[in-house]
């Protein structure tokens, strides 16, 4: 991956004419005279000195050998940051504020557990770190009054240890990225099926530690369904679970693991529920006449028991731009757009849905949910669409490189509600983000997207672009970012759907999980991790 | 529900022939000459005196008023054991060696965490209290070494609060039993689904607490699956979670509270999942050749997601029972023997399937199953013998009192494990079973059923009955008990799938959880409880 972005160099895209006049109309954006990335490469990024001392250093050797301990400038820079919105102003501006003072990377359980011994006994912290995808600060280098901090990469633990094909259960190692997950399980007929959008660069233990949830989780489920059982390295010993379907034997200790975002230990180890590969897949893209229309059907097939795996609804905003970033300008296109028009539905929204199983029952419910969606007044607009989706759903990110390129400010953002709060959710949203973002003199484009459905709600997703404050980039991110999470927490819907709390989402906590919440939280932090060491600064308010 | 034991008097049923000459020929157990149910009432029950002072009695009639605080000898001989096999004897034998000192009954929220208030104020420890049913001893009035105990019963908090008919949520009171509850439920076209063989006498707080899981679990999931959102009090004050479909923000609460069998706190109200009342219902049995046949085409059908709602297949030694128990001496049935004889399932295994939901939906899912278990040797029944399971679906534990009537040990216990460990983890529990009782001079009957199906593994539900040991049956019981519960921990299954852990289960909670799971937990304690009131000697080893 980029050191400061997304993807690789020669994955660079680049807008088609139709977006580039929408954010020039809309927004004043302009296309870019030339890339605006770092000139240099890490080395040249400014950072502090490393903290490390020697007899810190000492005793990670001891735990995981010399040549696995690394404190020079790229190894440091590269594990300094996620890729939120702040960490690429601050990579793309080679300057950061903060860095892991070593880069320490253990080669199984044994050496994760001989750091954390190391660390708790010289006074270090430790972040654990996968892909460095986190978009909320999950892996920033806080020290927390510590004297150091470490970045405990797990990307040699990367193996699929065991498959079980008569249980449908992989266990894994927690540092292996979602393609070479999926490539070993292809090797048995199986698939996990969990494609968040950062599926590339993302790992196993970044999914579990932060409850993610794939693209096609209406079908398979999230993270956190699909873990059968972990094993937990923590300060104060491991912690280990049964590899069983169901258990009612008090509370989930698996629960207290999943989501815990680094804070109380780290995931060495994760049993996952898989499924054979599907025979047939079958994408598809739909016109629905409006945004509430088509909210409305997919409630009915969810509650149904008949919701595609994949289902994902586009409001008139997000239409607009997935329109206009997909134009060719080719005449099947034109005549497309006419028919639609003809049926009213030049103001429509995009709904993607995908089916994924054995032939006959894609089938069958593939009829099943149009007929659904043409009783909404569907228009169903074929596989090409849905083949583009698939194509290219890891993309969006790149895309963002591209428009911070232009000198835009591009975020996302999620949430989840039930059906009946969803349009009010929606609203306040909206209005939060154009508020802030008008405020300040730089008027936003505000798309969102209904994905992940459940029988009693929705997550809904926010992409929100505006023309950049230069030299007050994170002044304006903090604005529009405030307004949206207060706007949340006031609809009762929740800070986060999928991408965990991090450092960016702490104001909210109190109001998610109350007071009492929080410190039952910290209780289990302070028993755990007496020392504190484990990722400062993150999930739990200071 | 009768004081010492299950249902009403005239629900009282009485054993077939075939049955009574099963038990006679296999175990040596009698008919009874007469009834031997305890013979005055509650009243008669020898009880120690309660201990609750002036003060603490002061501060419980500050809470809910005093006519809702009773120290009566029947309200806390009614309070003072669930329906574990030790409480029914210690019930029959009119001799209690505990009860809580008083019954208190909050009518509200406030008036819960005012009642907690009150006793750690007082040194008083309270015991939630919904159904009674416990059959693991999580009612057991154990002080704990406080001044007295109270049973907070909470069936006066038993109304449905609101439903949303568009999210498909109802927001319940704790202590509504599930009958009332699908009443009311129904009013509005919605069900939640949730069977337990103690339905009829449960509530909605207990189930909650226990994590239980319904006979239809393998359709609508467990009671953990279908709680959407909850409130809890404390002594240490209230938690409420979110209403929403799903979330990342940090380690689920509600999963904390899921499970925690009273010793944190007491469910106050709970948020439900619920669904459309099914259109069709199809019950049916098969006849499978053999039990390792019939949990394959099970596996098959649940990891295909194909699988009925109920799955439920017994193994050769409860077929003989359940046959001899259903046996009505008929030609139709003699007719339906000879058949089944002749296709070589004269030593077949009775397997019930049930199908609910739409009309078109139900059949064609029922076609998908046929298909199945035809192709693993199944022979149809028919619907008759499945109308009947549906009929008598709650009646096992009347059964239980009819045994222990006739002088023997009926018990039951139930286990979780992966589809690959299955047949060792059913083989183990079984030589357990008869290993330890047949030491004791009884050899016991012992039967199996898998239920509960998931697409890693399934449950193991054991009932066993041996002549009991008179005047030993404690003993008799605990050796049973122990040996069963060693090996489902040394194969590596859950001690418990849905009756929950309470004192019975407290042994194998390490084996379960860890060292440092069961520290994790008393972490939550420690912080949510800090006068350890909540339902001493329950969940946690001390």
């Amino acid at each position: 991956m980029r050191w400061w972005g997304w993807g690789e160099d020669e994955h660079a895209t680049s807008l088609p004419a139709p977006a580039e006049r929408l954010l020039r109309d809309e927004l004043g954006i302009e296309p870019p005279g030339a890339p605006r990335g770092p000139r240099g490469g890490p080395e040249s990024v400014a950072l502090p000195t490393s903290r490390l001392s020697d007899i810190a250093r000492r005793g990670l050797v001891d735990a995981v050998g010399a040549e696995h301990v690394a404190d020079d400038h790229a190894a440091r820079v590269t594990r300094a940051a996620g890729r939120s919105y702040p960490d690429l102003i601050a990579l793309r501006g080679e300057r950061l504020e903060a860095g892991p003072d070593a880069v320490v990377r253990p080669a199984n359980t044994p050496q994760v557990a001989a750091v954390l011994a190391a660390c708790a006994e010289a006074g270090v912290a430790v972040v654990p770190f996968g892909g460095g995808t986190s978009v909320v600060g999950g892996v920033a280098p806080v020290a927390g009054g510590h004297r150091a901090v470490v970045a405990l990469d797990l990307t040699r633990m990367a193996g699929v240890l065991d498959v079980d094909a008569v249980s449908l259960t992989a266990r894994v190692q927690p540092g292996i990225l979602g393609p070479a997950l999926e490539r070993e399980l292809a090797g048995s007929g199986l698939t996990l099926g969990h494609f968040p959008q950062s599926f590339e660069y993302s790992t196993v233990g970044g999914w579990v530690a932060t409850r993610s949830a794939g693209q096609a989780s209406t079908g398979v489920g999230r993270i956190d369904e699909l873990v059968q059982s972990l094993r937990f390295e923590t300060p104060a010993g491991p912690l280990e679970t049964l590899d069983v379907p169901a258990s009612a034997a008090g509370p989930s200790v698996k629960q207290m693991v999943m989501g815990s975002e680094g804070v109380l230990g780290v995931i060495s180890e994760v049993t996952l529920r898989v499924r054979p590969l599907p025979a047939a897949k079958r994408y598809e893209a739909w016109s629905i006449p409006s945004f509430a229309q088509g909210a409305e059907a997919l409630r009915a097939l969810e509650q149904a028991g008949a919701a595609p795996d994949v289902s994902r609804l586009s409001d008139e905003h997000e239409t607009a731009l997935t329109v206009a970033l997909g134009s060719s300008g080719s005449r099947a296109e034109a005549l497309a757009r006419t028919y639609l028009r003809v049926r009213g539905h030049e103001r429509g929204c995009l709904m993607m849905v995908g089916f994924e199983g054995e032939n006959a029952t894609v089938a069958a419910r593939r009829g099943r949910a149009a007929e659904v969606l043409r009783s909404a007044g569907g228009v169903n607009l074929g596989q090409r669409p849905g083949r583009a989706w698939q194509r290219t759903r890891f993309a969006a990110p790149y895309l963002r490189d591209e428009l911070m390129d232009r000198g835009a400010l591009v975020e996302t953002l999620e949430t989840a509600t039930t059906w009946s709060n969803l349009a009010t959710t929606y609203a306040a949203v909206r209005d939060a983000l154009h508020g802030s973002l008008e405020a300040l003199g730089t008027p936003p484009l505000v798309m969102c997207h209904v994905s992940h459905l459940y029988p009693t709600g929705a997550c809904l997703y926010f992409t929100f672009i505006a023309k950049a404050l230069g030299g007050r980039e994170l002044e304006q991110w903090r604005a529009a970012k405030t307004a949206a999470g207060d706007a949340i927490a006031a609809a009762g819907a929740t800070i986060t759907h999928h991408h965990a709390v991090g450092c960016d989402h702490r104001p909210w906590m109190g109001a998610e999980v109350g007071e009492l919440g929080l410190e039952a939280l910290r209780a289990l932090k302070a028993r755990l991790d007496p020392a504190g060491i484990m990722n400062p600064g993150k999930l739990l308010p200071d």
